[in-house]
């Protein structure tokens, strides 16, 4: 399939090095390819350069946005982040009208002026915006209204929601979209990924909990010790 | 042990059972000993009258909370509902002064005003508040300096919290709060209850992220079926 990926930080990359292994015809979406290109250190996040990450996955083709969201034949991950998310696939409606878009951006606010206590090395809470009564998802939903969102992958690292038996043992993958068959399209994407435990949370206002669940997600990843890989099962 | 339970619904009844079960002394706080013991109907959850519960389980001893809380001889558990708990912890402060509470209360505000989509069969969703940059498991801490809060049972039904070998498999318990020796009272209960997994997150701070995922947990108890028990065990 020709699948496309908007962003190319860790966990867009993550997804584009397994789909190009799973041998799909990758396209890539940044704001400003040159820019992109043009980056010879790492981003503020470590990441190294993406020229680098090009260099070592071949036949990946790199667009603006638009261009990479037209490439798609149907399905389009968005690994932009949350705060720049709605504004950056808005002015991408077009090309993404009657495609699905597959969702793991988390709202977070990092703002440096609010000092609160926090269990992280980085010593400031990020807040997420929206929270609670709205999500990312149902934003993102609201302003490309012929694009089906499905709001999936938000509650693992995208390194092990590439590759889900990276860690000791089953654990689950949680959707939720308001298209039964877009959301089929991304559960089977899951299963060639090597998920076997997919729930459907429902429609898409359940991406307010999964939204809402960053915050465990970090705090048990700071208990675990960080970087260390895990996810959760559900246990019935 | 001499051990509180503040509250008389549901949750707080299984806690009761169970302690008692394991041969505490069980001492429950209400509001009013009084009306709690006159009322013949089902509670709004549905819950059966207290005075019925009482009589399966013989020895118990009904109080008012403040009562409740001096007969404790070091563990408290806060089953008083969310939006009701600071007021009423707060004019407790002086007998649990010293002692450990733990609490799992979530701060749903029920408002039926509010006509929000919500994958539920109530048709309304529950709002937090707090919620993310606060925690009601803070805010009581900051209400009653003097007592060691720990956050727990957050996450999963009491029936489980009790009960974990019920479900199919083994999950994980999370705990958060600021006083070691606390967390690990509860944890030493939590041990008899039948837990062979427990995850400290860390400070009281963490409660933040415990309470946010109760939207992610019921999605979940909805996508499983209305009344299926679950837990989740973090894989790692």
């Amino acid at each position: 399939m020709k699948i496309t990926v908007l962003g190319t930080g860790g966990g867009a990359r993550a997804h584009i090095a397994r789909l190009a292994g799973l041998g799909h015809e990758v396209h890539v979406g940044t704001r400003d390819p040159k820019v992109t290109l043009a980056r010879t250190g790492p981003d503020p996040m470590g990441t190294p350069p993406f020229k680098d990450f090009l260099a070592q996955h071949p036949g990946i083709q790199l667009h603006t946005f638009g261009e990479a969201a037209a490439a798609s034949d149907g399905l389009v991950i968005n690994g932009i982040d949350g705060h720049n998310a709605v504004a950056a696939l808005s002015a991408i409606a077009d090309p993404l009208a009657g495609k699905t878009l597959a969702d793991y951006a988390v709202p977070y606010i990092y703002n440096p002026d609010i000092e609160r206590p926090w269990p992280t090395p980085w010593g400031v809470n990020p807040i997420l915006d929206p929270c609670d009564s709205d999500s990312l998802g149902e934003q993102i939903q609201r302003a490309l209204p012929h694009t089906k969102v499905v709001k999936a992958f938000v509650t693992q690292e995208q390194e092990t929601v590439t590759d889900p038996k990276s860690i000791g043992g089953e654990h689950t993958m949680f959707i939720a979209g308001d298209d039964d068959a877009a959301k089929q399209q991304v559960t089977d994407l899951l299963k060639t990924y090597g998920w076997d435990d997919v729930l459907d949370l429902g429609p898409l206002v359940a991406a307010r909990g999964m939204e809402m669940y960053a915050h465990m997600h970090l705090a048990i990843g700071l208990a675990l010790g960080f970087g260390t890989r895990f996810g959760i099962k559900v246990v019935r």
